[in-house]
């Protein structure tokens, strides 16, 4: 079965997620785990693929601000809107993650959630990420997405749980990672139901519904899921409370905590992060005896073709 | 195929729905809908089992009510617990769904996800539904559990869009529908993440998170399934939305709604019924043809054995 993880390097970390299948999908093992338990969840963002030096997400929103912007003329003095348009990274990385949502609130809303998706997906299908010069999709790290594979062959649902806007999410995801729509979980803002043209929509509000990060996504994991997972994936302080309760359930568990200290192929970056901070999460991790995955030592290609 | 329906009458109503899932499974029908597109909706209350004389999940609060009681003496004094603990089922009624409610918060709340679930786990596998004098899971309709099986075989994912709780309804669903743990979508109460006795848990909080029921339906299929319905499967008014959001798909749709038109085997209520009122969708159900399955025509049996 190992051979699947035909990215990963042979060092431990590799092993022990081999070993970690196995023993829970073995008939007989003391560590063996019914099948309708098998469940995976995952980060995505910085776990699945690059959140460097920007989330995804946020490029497309910028995107989105050029776009809007013949309509918007008082964005041109209107901050975060002008450092958008006059492509100031700084003013814009200065209004923090409250700019970000009032990016995301004025691009993200007032269409069905249909024509959402599709606006998404046209914007997948051409645009390339600015630092990495290639697809959004092909920003997935090899690996990780071998290891959401390697799960389902074994059995396993694997769930994202992400801080990312859901119906962003499912308009690649389910190509892209092989994970279908509705095993998507991410943060969600207000629809409204009601007839536009004389169509029963789905109308997308500019208000936040649910925000799925920290103590957010276990929250989000019972509301959406029910039970409680086996395998936690993640790589931020974010993750820690999913990361926590998985750990917390009875039997055999894994987590798995992707450590970015690979400059040369990606990114270094975890403490001192403004994006994917990676602290308090590190030291449990360390402490608990949590699977620490290097991405310099563990990971053999990073990106996928 | 059809020789599994056998709850169900030779009728119109059975030949429309063999005739559906035909057309819409068979490679090269124009009809032919990709496996990923297949999805059913269910209602439950009314839909999957009875609802008559009361929610199933009310008689539910009310055995929580008297056992808790001795907890709470000023129950004996205040409404509408009062009138649960002497039995008063017209103060009861007159209480209303706000009365409901307040039962509900202080009953289902203060305790993990997990308790819960066992609490309710344990009062299905010992209580009796006092009018069918059977086990709760027995008042189950036997026609729709064979549906949910039909389309389930030909390839369709079968959820339940209820306006009961969600965790209630984990309790018991996949044993009793069949239908897996993370394909119930219902009304949630809030919770929170935090250590309780060093463990790390979900606890339901006595305030509502959403409610799901009328145009909550359709919205809560945007935000957990993320995907229009082919096949929507209703009984009452608080079904409208999500019928109409399912017929306005494009290509082939179905819409069901059972009557409960059968006083001898069941109850016969309608437009006049203070639970599961069904007045504006019968209309509009006949006014645009789709199916009105007549329980006491179309069911062969009614409830499962």
């Amino acid at each position: 079965m190992s051979a699947v993880l035909t990215s990963w390097n042979d060092t431990p970390a590799k092993a022990a997620i081999v070993d970690f299948v196995e023993r829970t999908t073995t008939p007989g093992s003391p560590d063996f785990v019914d099948p309708v338990d098998r469940l995976a969840v995952f980060d995505n963002d910085g776990t699945l693929w690059t959140e460097q030096p920007m989330y995804n997400q946020g490029f497309f929103a910028f995107d989105r601000v050029r776009e809007l912007a013949p309509d918007h003329p008082e964005w041109a003095e209107t901050q975060p809107f002008k450092a958008v348009l006059e492509n100031d990274m700084q003013t814009l990385a200065a209004s923090g993650m409250q700019g970000l949502a009032q990016i995301v609130m004025s691009t993200h809303a007032g269409m069905s959630a249909e024509q959402f998706v599709e606006i998404v997906r046209d914007w997948i299908a051409q645009a390339k990420h600015p630092v990495r010069k290639r697809s959004y999709p092909a920003t997935a790290y090899a690996p990780m997405l071998e290891l959401i594979a390697y799960l389902q062959a074994n059995g396993y649902r694997t769930y994202i749980v992400s801080g990312g806007g859901v119906e962003f999410m499912r308009a690649f995801v389910p190509d892209a990672y092989g994970i279908p729509v509705d095993q998507i979980i991410g943060s969600t803002i207000k629809t409204k139901f009601e007839e536009v043209d004389g169509e029963p929509q789905l109308v997308r509000l500019p208000e936040l519904d649910f925000f799925d990060d920290g103590d957010g996504k276990p929250v989000a994991i019972g509301k959406f899921i029910g039970q409680r997972p086996v395998i936690c994936v993640g790589n931020s302080d974010g993750d820690l409370p999913m990361l926590q309760y998985t750990a917390a359930g009875d039997g055999p568990r894994l987590m798995l905590l992707l450590h970015h200290d690979d400059a040369a192929r990606e990114a270094a970056y975890d403490r001192a992060a403004s994006i994917g901070t990676l602290d308090k999460a590190l030291d449990e991790a360390r402490e608990r005896d949590w699977i620490v995955i290097s991405m310099k030592r563990d990971f053999g290609a990073v990106f996928v073709d």
